[in-house]
């Protein structure tokens, strides 16, 4: 049995993450492959568990230190119990969010990259995606899509500095330039269809 | 405002920790003190929600990375949420098992003390306490206490092999040898108050 291959998608809200996910899964079963869609934080039984812990409560009920480390100890959860077997049994898994995440939103506080690293490193020993995509969309976008969607209804994109999403994406591009092998940048402007065209091209040298 | 001090009492299972902890507690209050009482896992609002999904679920429901993320994330909630606010109004805090039970428990699988440090590191910036005290009994006392409280009933001490408590005992002891400033290994054998008088005294050099 051939090991399946890890891809994540990854972005700034609004991207499309959720929406390409789910055609990009539907492509690749259409080349016959197992596809196990997940996502962070969660993912598993016991990652769900602390995904409820990280998202309910007061919106400052975890210190950024202690918030880094429930990502980190979802995510060991994560990759023990859902990914490593599926790519095992030789499935192909994908998921909305993984480490990257980490490394642009929490690693901006008090904590910084290296130290998202050293907990990635102790929980998972480090284990890294085949391919993350990171979505992105030219400025502005993302708050039309949200505003759009939202009927401009307040929602977490509208409620956030514009500052912190421009340091966001900043914290994405710097990851791609440093890992060109892994990360492909990948346009998320325009039809829904393309943007999945775009994400199957940058997967060609993976695919069987 | 003088800050106050942080004590914590380790050792394994029926040494007399939490017995102790109270008696301390009375005798430090005895001295006009403002004393605060505290544990792990747990000890605020935050650790005791993580408390609550370390102890329920199958035993092996956390792989030992990601219990040792979890336990560094309560106990940087505890830190923040609890130890440090009582200190800094002058209170004493005495916390029944802090990171030093990290060490000897979970430093002893796949990770290695040098990644329980990490851990408490970058969850709480290495945060020590004043004095911690390592309540130890003579070989075979603390499995027949533990007999004698549950009428011989299987209990999680009666469950786990003899060697491993050996071998917590053993990493106890190399911590104490390591931080003797720190450290004080105290005999729990006895009655109750000769154990409390031993404590008191090894405080002595820290009490106003």
């Amino acid at each position: 049995m051939t090991r399946g291959r890890f891809i994540t998608l990854e972005g700034g809200e609004g991207a499309g993450k959720s929406t390409q996910l789910k055609a990009l899964a539907a492509a690749l079963r259409g080349r016959g492959l197992d596809v196990v869609e997940t996502r962070e934080p969660g993912g598993s039984e016991g990652a769900e568990a602390i995904r409820a812990l990280l998202l309910t409560g007061e919106a400052d009920r975890w210190n950024p230190r202690a918030e880094a480390l429930l990502f980190a100890a979802a995510r060991s959860d994560h990759v023990d119990k859902t990914i490593r077997p599926a790519l095992e049994r030789g499935a192909w898994v994908l998921s909305d969010r993984f480490l990257d995440s980490s490394r642009a939103y929490q690693g901006m506080g008090d904590l910084g990259d290296a130290d998202i690293l050293t907990l990635h490193q102790i929980g998972s020993g480090g284990f890294a995606p085949d391919r993350s995509f990171f979505l992105f969309l030219p400025d502005g976008e993302a708050e039309r899509r949200a505003h759009d969607r939202d009927g401009g209804a307040a929602d977490r994109i509208g409620g956030r500095d514009p500052a912190f999403h421009r340091a966001v994406a900043d914290r994405f591009a710097r990851i791609a330039a440093q890992e060109p092998d892994r990360v492909r940048s990948i346009d998320a402007s325009g039809e829904r269809a393309e943007v999945t065209a775009r994400l199957m091209e940058a997967l060609d040298d993976l695919l069987p």
